[in-house]
């Protein structure tokens, strides 16, 4: 199985509306309400690909017993940890049906307290013995010191599973002595947090800091990666309109996927790629297309890229 | 003391941000959640004003669980009914600190079956011999029949109390016949629910159908009472800018203490304006400034109305 770890969880809450009119009362048309953050939302794609996965948490509250029941729910194997202050946080995202436009509005969510992250690193000790991958995703919680990320890859690298880290800004840059097998920034995310405007050179910086490969998302241009042993792009044969939230999720997915196989992470491109654009192809993150993968995969143009 | 039925409670929260940006992830800068709905409202500004109030409402679910703590800890008595199926509805507000502009996001709530319908008319039935006044607020709950207020007015009248129904369109028209003592429709709810764009036409209309009074609020320009013995009109002496929610359901309070206190509805004009000057002048719903209430009492101008 792979595993997941969401440090800062949320029920996400989606409202459907015609149009939205700023300063003015909207009747909500349609409401999903479903557990998110992303190593959720790359647990619910690799269950939804039929790999075994579990993904751990801290819960904290009435938002947190929701999320749970979600997953119970969507029968996503779960070991979440029990935080014992506060509420979970929610995320609220306003669709407009017409044009398929998103605003969300995030909460930030509660502090995670030193008890309830060594119960969550424990967690993660205790799964790591059975996981093929480790999966390390999204901002941390308020209160989260920026060397968490640090101490989860070291208990991955430890045991000797590949681990794969989607973060960015310092607790990015904090982990990355720690060697992760793959970081997965985008091209945004990655300017923010080495202050380089080219991805390429990004990524390089990645690695000489400790990174053992990087793959950067580029959005419709699809993806760039960089391992010890060379550079690719690989880009999707067509552009897809939709709603690019969980597409990096997705990514992850597909390299996890990988790494659980013990695949070199450059042939996991075409199947990144696809499953990206098949999570643009759905309204909801997590959730991937089956017949937009079928027809991305075996179309995704892969080069080596000059070094 | 007063009592205020909820038909369609809410948590109410409120988002702040500097700007609110369509079509992007928007990080919420400060939140609040409570209690709210119109009678809930109504009950929080008696309560601010010291008078005894009660609130009932069907609470469902974690959200209505979260309503009720709420009403425990702003000290607020309640007496709502367990309506055993779905959540309570959230309003999500999203407030930006500069311009004040605020956002609403309105969930439907769940369907009120008739079981739950018969619990909340119980509550009254057995709540009404001890209050002097009954406030009915709101929009009516998915399920429930438009003829849901006439029910309980009639409860109101029977038991020989004042009633005051602020509420718009059918639920309003179907409880005309029941002769509730005052209604309080602002001038679009009355347009809207009359087909009349003249508020004095609109709120004559009413009268013919059974009201005994209407109040219809104006916005800026005050308000207008019209009852068998008369009509007037009452202006504040500034105009105030700031967030009206809430606004109605203060106007609502100042008319229930005045009918718990036996005095008729236009020696009530002053205080209500000024408590909905006072309510303009703070950003969430059922909370009032009272030095705004203070300052615009005594200066509040009452004018007689041409019948």
């Amino acid at each position: 199985m792979i595993l997941t770890v969401t440090p800062n969880p949320a029920l996400d809450v989606t409202y459907r509306f015609p149009e939205l009119h700023l300063g003015a009362t909207n009747r909500v048309a349609g409401a999903d309400r479903r557990a998110g953050g992303k190593g959720v939302n790359v647990a619910r794609v690799l269950h939804a690909l039929g790999h075994p996965v579990t993904a751990t948490a801290p819960l904290a509250g009435p938002t947190g017993a929701a999320i749970r029941a979600d997953l119970d729910r969507s029968g996503i194997r779960h070991a979440c940890v029990d935080a014992a202050e506060g509420d979970s946080r929610r995320t609220v995202t306003a669709i407009e049906t017409g044009t398929g436009r998103a605003t969300c509005l995030n909460e930030s969510g509660p502090v995670l307290s030193e008890d309830a992250l060594g119960l969550l690193c424990d967690r993660v000790e205790e799964l790591i013995p059975a996981a093929r991958a480790l999966v390390l995703s999204g901002s941390l919680p308020r209160g989260a010191p920026a060397d968490t990320y640090l101490r989860l890859v070291r208990i991955g690298r430890a045991a000797g599973r590949p681990v794969l880290l989607d973060t960015e800004g310092e607790p990015l840059l904090a982990a990355l002595p720690a060697g992760p097998d793959l970081v997965k920034p985008n091209a945004d995310e990655l300017a923010r947090s080495t202050g380089c405007a080219d991805p390429a050179e990004g990524a390089r910086l990645l690695l000489e800091r400790g990174a053992r490969a990087a793959a950067v998302s580029l959005g419709a241009a699809g993806l760039l990666l960089r391992t010890r042993a060379g550079a690719w792009r690989a880009r999707p044969h067509r552009t897809l309109t939709g709603n690019p939230t969980g597409a990096g999720d997705a990514l992850a997915a597909a390299f996890a996927r990988a790494a659980a196989r013990g695949q070199p992470w450059h042939e996991a491109l075409a199947e990144a790629v696809a499953l990206a654009a098949a999570a643009v192809a759905r309204p909801l993150a997590g959730d991937v297309c089956p017949g937009t993968a079928a027809e991305f995969a075996p179309r995704v143009e892969i080069t080596p890229d000059a070094c």
